[in-house]
């Protein structure tokens, strides 16, 4: 019998290699055409608010990265930002999976703020199994293999040690909903940690890039209410790999599809971080 | 008589031109000290609260660039952020005078959070006639000259032209105070800018490239209370000749000296913004 492709994916460099490898090629395309796009006027409208806003661009590299990957992988199933948005469902089964968030920062795209990235992550059994991010501004290439290390353009990456809140750098978002009520609950949790003495809090407009910092070192912790599992599917892998934590707001073990996270440098931070929080209802992804 | 070398500055390029080529070289020289120095440990100091951090490298930094400007300009006079911080008056005389903040995002710089530049602007009958910004873990060089526009590693710097708040990217920074009140006013004047559906706020630890990204266009506005001349001085030169406005948050004319500042590519946007905020008052860098 002739081997299909997807046979051959289980090759002698581990069993998802040729799927890794697809990733990358598809992640430096798509931040050609992002980068090109961020030289050209461009057609905005909105999603659920101004702040989460949609760009055709968006849409083309969406349709660019699945389409490929569908013709190389016609068995794997895909939970993607836009598809999303337009209807389909985000559920997570056991089959192979792809992850994939064309542009991570559309409001930064939007106003060619430079902190923009295509993340692309890739589960089997329910489990994460690489992330690649592409920071395309700064031609940044993050990738995470489970068991195989985290890099930045072939340069390992390493979290913070640190476990002391005073002395943290905490990263966060905004989130997508703007409501007096949502709003309160953000400035108040930023308020906690500034209360608690954190060095500092900053807002990059990336959830993506931002948890790429924390997986760097540059920053000890990230949490956020809003963010989507395409946000945090290829960045978890990059974190852990770094040897960093990605938990539930709750302090319990982290869950995909439940719209929030802490994510730090040692479990110490986090466990802090999520203590300090108050929580902000987003809902679930798999139940809208 | 022989010409000393403060007489040649004023050559057929325009009076300043050796000031402004040696603002570059020390900007460069001084960048790569800050790359040397991210890749070492650090021994941090606290100035007058953990996020105002200082360290070695900012007195490295500013030592090198201050005794390299008086070797060749020994009548020039200096503000520079160190010296004032251990005590050195903060007067803007009509003196040819250097303004300068050797690591702006010191407390990025400690948690080696990218965004840390190294900020030089000089001033002349006190007008401001030049500033120069490295960005140095990217490698940009921002620089404006007055009448002779603005720019990033060569290519002309523009301000966005939006007018409208309710499509504007803002930037802040949380400010060095961090009492109850002071961050009480901060979370309030945030809150009050997303009321009004600003597409988002961001807050990336460096006031200086806060600015940059506003003259590149990449952003609408920018305000902030407790910032100091230093981080002003060469940023305000590169706003205004990529067309931008740099203003006092009552609205008023800039007072380089009254540690707060809104600045916008738009005069209308930069009154909305204005309009917008409650003051918190730190005091002025010529009174402490």
């Amino acid at each position: 019998m002739k081997p299909n492709l997807e046979d051959q994916a289980a090759s002698a460099e581990g069993p998802w290699e040729e799927c890794f490898e697809l990733a990358v090629q598809l992640a430096l395309r798509a931040g050609q055409i992002i980068r090109k796009a961020l030289s050209e006027e461009k057609q905005v409208s909105t999603k659920t608010s101004a702040a989460d806003l949609v760009t055709e661009t968006d849409h083309l590299v969406e349709d660019l990265i699945i389409s490929e990957m569908q013709k190389r992988f016609p068995s794997h199933r895909f939970i993607a930002e836009e598809a999303s948005a337009a209807g389909a469902k985000c559920v997570l089964t056991p089959s192979p999976t792809w992850i994939i968030d064309p542009i991570d920062g559309t409001c930064n795209f939007v106003h060619r703020f430079p902190t923009v990235a295509v993340s692309i992550g890739f589960a089997v059994n329910q489990e994460l199994e690489f992330g690649v991010i592409y920071h395309c501004t700064e031609e940044r290439l993050y990738t995470g293999r489970r068991g195989r290390g985290a890099f930045c353009n072939g340069q390992r990456l390493r979290v913070s040690a640190e476990t002391d809140l005073s002395r943290a750098l905490v990263l966060t978002e905004i989130g997508p909903k703007r409501d007096p009520a949502t709003l309160k609950l953000f400035l108040s949790n930023m308020e906690r940690l500034l209360h608690a003495k954190a060095h500092g809090v900053r807002v990059i407009g990336s959830s993506t890039l931002a948890l790429c910092l924390l997986a760097s070192g540059a920053a000890d912790a990230y949490y956020q209410f809003g963010l989507h599992c395409w946000d945090l599917a290829a960045a978890t892998v990059i974190i852990r790999e770094a040897g960093g934590i990605v938990m539930d707001t709750s302090g319990g073990p982290l869950d995909l599809m439940s719209c929030r996270v802490v994510a730090a440098g040692t479990r110490e931070m986090a466990t802090l971080i999520a203590q300090a929080l108050q929580t902000i209802n987003y809902g679930r992804d798999d139940e809208k």
